[in-house]
């Protein structure tokens, strides 16, 4: 019986360099661990990620987002994520649907009972044992981004940013013990320390 | 108020070169005419529509089919149909969710009230006003098109095509008033003049 935990957070929050420090640790650990990401994580998924990302001359329409990233989501459980997980592996995924119900739900607005509707298909029954969510103030984490080109995402205004801080923090009332909420202002080893901490715990409930 | 038509059919059965007919005829006629197609018709449903169609080392998940159609559906209903509709024009679409309920739930087996309630999405209530199907022998369309190179789809067994044909067969018992449905071998002038009939009588009702 595998185990599936989730990374989610803004943009610039840290949850790459977190899942990846995870993933080392683990598997230095002897666990066997698959890392992945969304949207992407598979050859159509990668391209699905591109079209997502850049900018283009005509805006994609958030249902258009809603349903090719959970398009990209569909491929990556049947192919990578439910064939570990039945392996026993720990499966590390860096966003899931938790995003898409805070980006195109709670900060594009699209109707909350669709987004639902749309990510239960895509998911096929899989669902995160935990999920880690890296807070912090949203332009903080813009901020760390620098000021490289921006993608579709990371471009928008600071309020869109907002209302995908505040989705998160929302969600979490509603499931509170499937989610680890950590300061993402903290040092990245306080954090790892943290992430650590917990997953000890849950794995030493399953032995 | 606008009319929404769309041509229906296995491969090779003559829709693209009937839609075009038809939208040729109106435009001479006086009539304001967008015609455009699935998947594709915008620069987003295009990528799209080549992802979905060349050959991959991994294959594509049935259910990612069914949000990638339904992800360039969204958009070719936001960017164009409903646009073009609200201003008052004649809208032929060769293909459209018709296809998706055919392809990927009566040919690919997926859930059919999964199929149903993507397309609802994607479709944002808009709904085609007269659906004409051209029905023939899936063998007979496949030899139309010819030795060539096949997409995907069009590279399917033998099996898959005829369940694409029953299933808009079966599509229409349910639904007899929208579809006009016409022998597919019988030849193209014979085949434009039922189709133009068929309009004229629609759009005399409209007047």
């Amino acid at each position: 019986m595998g185990l599936f935990i989730t990374f989610e957070g803004g943009e610039g929050c840290g949850k790459s360099y977190q899942s990846k420090k995870l993933s080392a640790w683990l598997s230095k650990a002897g666990y066997g661990v698959v890392l992945t990401y969304e949207p992407g994580g598979t050859v159509l998924g990668n391209e699905l990620r591109k079209l997502l990302k850049k900018k283009n001359d005509t805006p994609i329409e958030p249902l258009v987002e809603l349903m090719l990233f959970n398009a990209s989501r569909a491929q990556l459980v049947s192919e990578v994520i439910r064939p570990a997980l039945d392996q026993g592996n720990i499966v590390i995924c860096d966003r899931f649907a938790d995003s898409t119900t805070v980006y195109q739900g709670y900060a594009r607005g699209l109707d909350m009972t669709v987004v639902e509707q749309i990510n239960a298909v895509a998911m096929q029954n899989i669902r995160p044992d935990l999920t880690i969510l890296l807070d912090m103030p949203s332009d903080a984490g813009l901020k760390r981004k620098g000021t490289g080109i921006y993608d579709r995402f990371e471009n928008e205004e600071p309020e869109f940013h907002e209302r995908v801080r505040q989705g998160f923090l929302d969600l979490i009332k509603k499931e509170k013990d499937r989610w680890l909420i950590i300061d993402g202002t903290l040092s990245r080893t306080e954090i790892a320390t943290y992430i650590r901490r917990k997953v000890e715990s849950l794995l030493s409930k399953r032995q």
